[in-house]
């Protein structure tokens, strides 16, 4: 990720404004609480020819990550303009970016407005990952998959700042020759990565698990959907068990910037690869414009 | 908490260096770890007459985390000699002080020096809080008890700063009527509050769970174990269950700031406060000067 066009927010107002500034500048106190307790939210939407993509997704999601954490209802006009002003910004870059637009509780202590910004970035390029797919290793994410409805105030389904988690379980696959992870609950159902939703192909039918098991609303996964049910092919939003993921003769882990990424082994265990597949989905996912 | 004093850290040399910064003042950019994933770890300690108290155990404990979350081992000569500078300048301050001292993993994407400071700052009163007890609600943590053995990826007892749901607990304490929590495991332990442990007498012992619980191990706690001891009383770092909590004749919430918080109630249940026992525990952590 390198940083390109940086937005910073000004949220006192109910209307609230932004203004460009540098992205490597210093903009946040160390008592802001974003990063003394990881207390915000944020998206990231990827961005094709200064378009951001799934925006509209994004920032219902957005919404939805503040609702949960109890935050300030951020103002989806401004953060709309933020975004596709940054985003824009970026539209001769000649190559995949993306906008990552984040808002904080603020400075800690004081009665103050959140803090926002929408950071534009040069993304990873995806070719290779699309083209070979990924080494994954399955990790308990140590909870029940009802627990989102059973003990809400532990924000799982939420877009936090808090993600040492998230990094942490990179770390542990790598240490066990993988590079990415599928997070599975206590009680044997498949969950989500740390980064990224989980479309599996099972019995013919492309499967996602709901976001009722506090995973987070797929925004790629959505469009995802979208594509193939044009397409005819068979979708379903549903319950994926452990031994179901077994059966799968075809696993993506879904996320803004890199598309569908092909898995090809799961706890060394071989996934088929299917290119075609593959291929079509990222297809019509680069041939968005909104 | 008001910020008073600020140390900044240069962390891209072995040995290291902080110089003096304006609390107010804007260091960290945007693109850090420690915000934008809250990849970072933290240790508050309390000051009395320009003493930051318990240092060497929140330093072992920072490293703890360091080394848990796998970040470069910190320098602790130089942690302890930035946090003791910032302390001594409050020295005059005339009220509780404390310092909150982080180290994140620095910028995204690049290679890059860890990014860390000591912030001094004024801590809430604990008088009303210690005399009259705090109301708490127990909250399920969503974790057994021994996650942090089977899933070490989890953090769970790492002190990071990705606090959000410590500070989402809070909120729904607020709900229920109450001000803070203790941390329930699925299967029926008592583990610790958000931002300290707990202490609890049963069967005329002192009882602390264990840190294998994947709770942090309470450096104020380990200090009212030490005063006990030293006066005869006897202690325990055990399991708690949930059923024999119900049975303790005194609860205290034990953190850096706030000392030794005796628990009213609990679920709205009374909760036995000894005031005698309160006050000999607070006076011997009020007596500390190291």
């Amino acid at each position: 990720m390198k940083p390109l066009i940086l937005n910073f927010l000004d949220l006192s107002t109910p209307e609230g404004s932004f203004a460009r500034r540098e992205p490597d500048e210093a903009l946040i106190r160390v008592d802001n609480l974003g990063i003394t307790r990881g207390d915000g939210i944020f998206e990231t939407a990827g961005v094709i020819e200064g378009v951001p993509l799934a925006l509209e997704a994004h920032l219902a999601r957005f919404a939805r990550s503040a609702s949960m954490l109890d935050l300030p209802e951020p103002n989806l006009d401004l953060w709309r303009r933020v975004v596709v002003d940054t985003a824009h910004q970026m539209a001769d870059a000649g190559v995949l970016t993306g906008v990552k637009f984040c808002m904080t509780r603020g400075i800690e202590g004081e009665v103050s407005a959140p803090t926002g910004w929408a950071l534009g970035f040069i993304a990873d390029d995806p070719t290779a990952v699309r083209r070979d797919g990924i080494d994954v290793v399955k990790l308990d994410r140590g909870f029940r998959h009802d627990v989102a409805e059973t003990s809400p105030w532990l924000l799982q389904g939420a877009k936090t700042l808090s993600y040492a988690v998230n990094k942490s379980v990179l770390r542990e696959a790598e240490r066990r020759g993988a590079t990415d992870v599928i997070f599975t609950s206590t009680d044997g159902y498949i969950l989500e990565g740390p980064s990224s939703s989980l479309v599996a192909r099972i019995d013919g039918v492309y499967v996602t698990p709901p976001p009722s098991m506090g995973i987070l609303p797929g925004t790629t996964q959505g469009d995802i959907f979208t594509c193939l049910e044009r397409r005819g092919l068979a979708t379903r939003v549903d319950a994926v068990k452990v031994a179901d993921l077994d059966r799968a003769d075809g696993v993506w882990l879904c996320s803004s910037t890199r598309g569908a990424a092909p898995v090809r082994t799961i706890d060394g265990n071989a996934v088929p690869l299917d290119h075609a597949a593959t291929e079509l989905i990222n297809g019509d996912l680069d041939a968005r414009r909104s």
